[in-house]
């Protein structure tokens, strides 16, 4: 039996629903929970507004295996990530010693104030674990089942490398394209027929358009290489037979 | 006072919780959204199941102004929008007369078969209106307030392109960026103090993060020119004293 671990990602910005700025979390995420065999099943975006922020964590973490979060953990009023994170567990959120430490010493060295605004980087969830920052310091943590990270893409992706290894992995899911010079216009019924024949696989279809002509990329997934062998070679059937007579 | 109206979208799409495919269509709403005077609350990718997309469409729909999805209209098995949008409803999925036609007439000028996977385009919630495709004929629909569109880049766009015009929309928010050479520990408690002097406008500071340094964008955002040049004017003048003194 295939081992199922699943995850969803709570991004948390204005500034990605504004338009503002571009994510680019989520493909990360996406890319590397594939890769390690946890199934991303669902990503929310969320503004910077605390009821938001818990309704959304609370729903989230209590469905999947793992809940990433990005964004929301800096030093300015806007940063309400774990206030937010804290209120959803019931928990107070607090100085954490460790990090206050670790920031107090880090500013200290290189000659600088510890401001209110830095040491609001040193709060988290009672009990909460850190996530290490090598980029900027100030840390992640981690909570239950839910990771909260920072939202600037480096940060974020050398947080997600510490918290990987640590993770629970399913079954991993295998997969392989069948590039098809027909549209799913042609192919749409014998596929259909296949990903019926082929119940352990998912089989996708995703239409490509460039140069004023349709093609499609064909997808098996599974979590057995020999159900996606048998699926696949049935696709790449379909579609020599169809390249010989369309 | 400000008129308010507010958006979600609706991501439909394994290929995008799995990384095989990169999300192009929720920058660009955003930003469309933000143009118009809509203000985009809340983002869910979701997968390629009817469950979820029902039980996602009905929690987004009761809560904003409009839905607008993106994804699986296409021709193939995997293509549940359209059932999955009508069964949110409490309507039948059936054959659009207009655009059994439309697509008929198409496929029969090219000499192209009229095939079941391609019948399955002209299929939409009873009730629903249509929403143009110039880029591939097969039309997305307007059910209620919820714009179902394709996930293809250049066909959502096209067809937000008919969409937008017919939209109420709300209250431009105005927006003004601030660059700041200094980093958010350092600006973060005057930053805070002007927000709470001005509560009509939304104050975001965004670190950035490159050759080795930090700095800040601010951005002032306002549904009205006087509140957003009165907060800018702080804030430029906190930056300015502050660079002074760093």
């Amino acid at each position: 039996m295939p081992r199922i671990v699943t995850a969803a990602m709570l991004v948390i910005g204005d500034e990605i629903l504004s338009g503002r700025t571009r994510d680019r979390n989520i493909g990360h995420l996406a890319d590397i929970m594939t890769a390690v065999g946890i199934d991303l099943k669902e990503v929310r975006i969320v503004p910077d507004e605390e009821e938001e922020i818990v309704s959304a964590l609370n729903a989230v973490r209590a469905r999947y295996t793992y809940v990433f979060t990005s964004g929301g953990i800096g030093p300015t009023h806007d940063d309400i990530t774990a206030d937010s994170v804290a209120r959803a567990f019931g928990v107070p959120c607090e100085y954490d010693d460790k990090a206050y430490a670790m920031l107090g010493a880090h500013y200290a060295k290189r000659g600088m104030e510890f401001t209110e605004a830095r040491k609001r980087m040193a709060r988290m969830p009672r009990g909460a674990a850190h996530i290490e920052n090598p980029v900027s310091v100030a840390p992640g943590f981690r909570i239950g089942n839910v990771y909260v990270m920072a939202g600037v893409p480096s940060i974020f992706q050398a947080m997600l490398d510490q918290v990987v290894p640590t993770l629970r992995t399913g079954t991993r899911m295998l997969s392989a394209t069948v590039p098809c010079p027909l549209g799913e216009g042609v192919i749409g019924e014998p596929l259909a027929q296949i990903q019926e024949e082929h119940p352990l696989t998912i089989i996708g279809s995703y239409p490509k358009f460039g140069e004023g002509k349709f093609w499609t990329e064909l997808v098996v997934r599974a979590r057995s290489q020999d159900a996606l062998d048998a699926a696949r070679k049935d696709v790449e059937a379909m579609v020599a037979g169809l390249n010989a007579t369309n």
